[in-house]
């Protein structure tokens, strides 16, 4: 699972900070969260193939987390794009892409699949063969959806040794790797764990922005290996972090430990801040797992 | 007059390649011209003070032209700005950006006023003691404008020792200047030409993007100082230019030389061109004037 962070800062675009915009790569998909201005710039800048980005997912219609999408939408088209391309975001967005189309007289050569989102609880609206996608309800001045990526389980791994030992013909390898009992060359019924163990645990990642204080999304996100959570303010500006319905770092770091997440990564920083290590210093106060602070171009491999 | 690009590349923003958008001062007037994603940035990193610009002039509903004006007012109103913004732009505009205030229910704190523009002929649009500007009907695969930027006649300079000579009072030196004649102290009424000399020149600046090879628009800029006009494609790409409803360099050139301009600005260029110097080359073949080739953050002074 690789994360790389194209802007995590709120607000406006400056020369060296850029807004949300994130792209999370599991088990060779290519997820694209959030669209900032700017966006396309940092995909070519961290060198993303416009091509592999089939899944958009938009947190919420606050500027500084989709102005660049109907830019990039356009850019599709100029480079001839063909592959469908599927955006799941609040409902509103299509509308809005739609009138810019027709505004310009530009048309997708490509299919735009919008998946409007309205619900109020966590729902599924990403599946394939091996990983899922569900929003996580926040709490912000409008109506906003984090994301829960989750692979599905692994398949369990296969104790060659042992299985030839048990006497199990080859083609049945696939079926042991599935999880089932299967029968040996002597009609012997030999159980999956004898012969397998394990496949490596499934990673699933939480994108949480923006978002005030919210712990009825533990929950949802309990045991999730990296979250990333929105941290606009420091403890000193709580009361502005209350106000504006954004979060301070000790605060996501409350949920992080709550949820027995692995991994924090902050972002979302106000632009007022130069220095960012305080955000680690009172997020570690809190929280016993690893931290990372978000910043523009930063890969994080987990 | 001062010329500022912030971008003059066509089709996506690039890393080092900008959409259209560029800064006009004229007699301590800003004046934004079109507003490509990216905009906002480009614009510190020229140091433009934001709080500068109250007119914005946007040319053609084409996303190169216009994805970071939205971005721009949102930033505005972060940054509390108060004074009023008027926009000037085709029709369609207005409606797009309420509703994406709607939806992200942020409302500014300054009055918007949006020109929308729908004349097929060229019109004064705007008017103030010193300037004037007016638009340039082109020819494009959407409705789209240039505008045409002019000074108004300057007042006339006193020659104040034929004036003292001529025994009028200073009371009437302000008249003097407006180009009136007025009474000497000996009640003899003095010429204006006879103490005052022609003032300065009015400059004039044509913003002409995007278009096709247009003729009809040389009456409209007939003898403008400075002509920026699209050169999209080198000849050798004719037939793009024909299909797209852009110009060739050598296209540009035609027009800045039927208009008698001065200075011809080349921009707009396709992003297929690393070097630009053709550009120039083509356009000298047949404009005899002074040509410059634009680019990201060089400034013209006129």
């Amino acid at each position: 699972m690789k994360l790389t962070i194209l802007g995590c800062h709120s607000a406006t675009p400056r020369i060296n900070t850029h807004p949300t915009s994130q792209v999370l790569e599991i088990k060779n998909r290519t997820f694209l969260i959030d669209c900032g201005e700017g966006t396309q710039v940092q995909l070519r800048r961290n060198k993303v193939k416009f091509s592999r980005i089939k899944h958009i997912f938009i947190s919420h219609l606050h500027g500084d987390h989709y102005f660049g999408l109907i830019g990039l939408i356009s850019t599709f088209r100029l480079l001839t794009r063909e592959a469908d391309l599927h955006i799941y975001a609040p409902k509103g967005l299509k509308s809005l892409v739609t009138m810019q189309m027709k505004l310009s007289d530009s048309w997708t050569n490509y299919k735009l699949i919008f998946h409007e989102l309205t619900s109020k609880v966590s729902e599924l609206i990403y599946e394939d063969e091996c990983t899922e996608v569900y929003t996580i309800p926040l709490d912000h001045r409008v109506y906003t959806n984090g994301f829960l990526f989750k692979e599905k389980e692994n398949e369990r791994r296969l104790d060659i040794n042992k299985a030839t030992d048990a006497n199990i013909d080859v083609a049945y390898f696939r079926k042991l790797k599935q999880g089932f009992d299967v029968e040996n060359e002597d009609g012997v019924l030999i159980k999956n764990e004898e012969v397998t163990y394990p496949g490596p645990k499934p990673l699933s990642y939480a994108f949480c922005s923006d978002t005030a204080y919210k712990e009825a999304i533990v929950p949802i996100i309990k045991n999730v290996d990296v979250i990333y959570h929105e941290s606009t303010f420091l403890e000193s500006h709580q009361h502005l972090a209350s106000s504006t319905k954004h979060s301070t770092a000790k605060q996501a770091a409350k949920i992080a430990q709550q949820a027995h997440a692995r991994t924090l990564v902050l972002g979302h920083y106000s632009t007022r801040y130069n220095d960012l290590e305080p955000f680690r210093v009172e997020a570690k106060e809190v929280f016993n797992g690893h931290i990372e602070l978000a910043e523009s171009n930063a890969v994080f491999s987990f």
